[in-house]
C-alpha cells in the first residue's frame, strides 16, 4: 500500500472522494476515515469505548473503511490493525474549510490525523480548501478539482523526493478560486494569534455557527495573511513544542 | 478573579476539588469545567451544537460552572462570556492520569485547556497525577493532597514572578508516592516517541482500556524517562511548532 488517506469531514465527504480519485493516479490508496463528521476534534482519540471498522463503498463504488471514531483513531487503527506495511504517505483531506494558525493546528481533525501519522514516522500532508463552513456557502467543483490536483502533485513530490528536511507535516490551504499557474503559492509559518470570539448566543447557550476568514486576526508574515491575500499556502510543520530547560530556578525553588 | 480552574475529568472529579481547595488559599478561584469526563479530547472544540452553561455546587457546596462541552470550550466560554477580566492564571487539573510526551500533549484535554488559555496570553499550568487510568487502580488520597500542594506552590510562584521567559505552559506530572522534599523534581522536555499500540480487540472492534507507563516507549532525557524513574516532572512548553521556510524548492516546483 502506498498511500493512506483519511479526513475529518467523514467518509461521505466530496473532498475525500476528490482526493482519492486524484491520488489513485499515483498508486494504491487505502481510505480509512470516520463514519461521520468530526470537525474541530484535533488529534483526540477515543478511550473506553469500542471502535468499529466497517467496509463500505464510496460514491463511485470503490472500497473504503469507515471507522466509528475520530480521524486520529482512524489513523491508529489503519497503521496498527489494518495495514501490513507502513504506508509511504498519509494524506488528510481535502477538508472543506481552512485550517490556519496554531489555534486550528490544535483543533483541526484534518491536522490531527496528519500529526498522528507523522509522530509515527510517516510523511503527512493535510489539505484544506478555504470555503466558509457553516452557513450558506456552496462547494465550487472547479475549486475542488484544483485542490485535488494540488494534492496529487504534492503527494507525488513527497513520494519521489521525501519530505523536506526537518519537516513532519505539510499543511496546505487552497484558497477559493485557486488556479494552478496563476494563483500565487507561499511557504508560510503558522499564525500564533488565536481566533476571535467564535460563540454566539442561542437557545440559552453558546454556539459556533460559521468560520469565515474574519475569525483569524491579521498577522503579517503568517499563513493567515497569505490566505487573506488570496495565495495558496504551504506550512511546513515540525511537531515539536520547544521546551526551555533553563531559567526555571524560581519555579523549582517553590517545590523545595 | 485571579485564577481560572478547569479540567478534563469533569466537574465531579476529586482532582478538580483538591485543586480548588488548595488554590483558594491564594485568591479567588472560578471553576468552569465540562459536565462529564472528556479524557483524550485534546484541544477539540464543539462546533454546530449549542453549549449550555449551568451553575452547580461542588462536593463541598461551593459554586462552579458546568459546561456541556470540552475543556477548551470551557476555557473559551469562561474567557469570552463569563469573566469580566482576564484571569491571572489558568490551572487545568488535577488530572487523574499522566500526560507525557508530544502524543499526550496533543491528545490530553488537560493540556488542551491549558493551550487554549495560553494562546490567549494567560499563563497556564496543567497538573497530572500519574495513577493508572482504566482498570483497577484506586486514587491515593495522600498523593492527591501532595499534588494539590504542588499545584498551589507552582501557582503561587507564577502569580508572584510570572512565567519563566519563553514559556507558555508548565505541564507537571506528579508521580505516585510523591512527597515534597524527598521525591526528585526534574525539568524535562516532551518525549517525541509515540505511544505503543493501545488498542485491544473486543466485541468485534478495538478499544483502549488502560494507560500504564508502559505505553510510553523509553526515551532518555525526556519527561517519560523522568517519570518512569519516579521523579516529578515540570515540562516548560512554548506553543509554537517550528515552521521551516527554506528548502521547499522541490515542493514548490511541483505546483508550477
Amino acid at each position: 500500500m502506498n498511500i493512506l488517506l483519511t479526513n475529518d469531514d467523514g467518509i461521505r465527504s466530496p473532498g475525500l472522494l476528490a482526493a482519492r480519485k486524484a491520488l489513485e493516479e499515483l498508486g494504491k490508496v487505502m481510505v480509512v476515515s470516520p463514519d461521520r463528521e468530526y470537525s474541530c476534534i484535533g488529534k483526540a482519540i477515543t478511550a473506553g469505548r469500542v471502535i468499529k471498522v466497517r467496509k463500505t463503498r464510496m460514491a463511485d463504488g470503490k472500497l473504503a473503511y469507515a471507522v466509528s471514531g475520530t480521524p486520529a483513531d482512524s489513523v491508529l487503527i489503519a497503521l496498527n490493525k489494518l495495514l501490513r506495511r507502513k504506508p509511504r504517505l498519509l494524506i488528510s483531506g481535502i477538508n472543506l474549510g481552512p485550517n490556519l494558525g496554531m489555534d486550528d493546528a490544535l483543533d483541526s481533525g484534518t491536522l490531527g490525523a496528519a500529526f498522528e501519522a507523522a509522530l509515527r514516522g510517516i510523511p503527512s500532508i493535510a489539505v484544506s480548501y478555504c470555503m466558509v463552513r457553516g452557513e450558506g456557502e456552496e462547494l465550487v467543483i472547479d475549486d475542488l478539482s484544483a485542490a485535488a490536483e494540488v494534492t496529487k502533485r504534492l503527494a507525488e513530490s513527497v513520494l519521489k523526493n521525501g519530505m523536506p528536511r526537518g519537516v513532519d507535516v505539510l499543511s496546505v490551504n487552497v484558497p477559493k478560486g485557486f488556479r494552478l499557474g496563476s494563483t500565487p503559492v507561499k511557504v508560510t509559518k503558522l499564525s500564533l494569534k488565536p481566533y476571535r470570539d467564535l460563540h454566539v448566543e442561542e437557545d440559552g447557550g453558546y454556539i459556533i455557527k460559521s468560520w469565515t476568514l474574519d475569525v483569524y486576526p491579521d498577522d503579517p508574515g503568517s499563513d493567515v495573511e497569505a490566505v487573506k491575500e488570496g495565495a495558496l499556502t504551504i506550512t511546513p510543520i515540525k511537531i515539536n513544542f520547544p521546551c526551555k530547560l533553563k531559567g526555571l530556578e524560581t519555579i523549582l525553588r517553590s517545590l523545595q
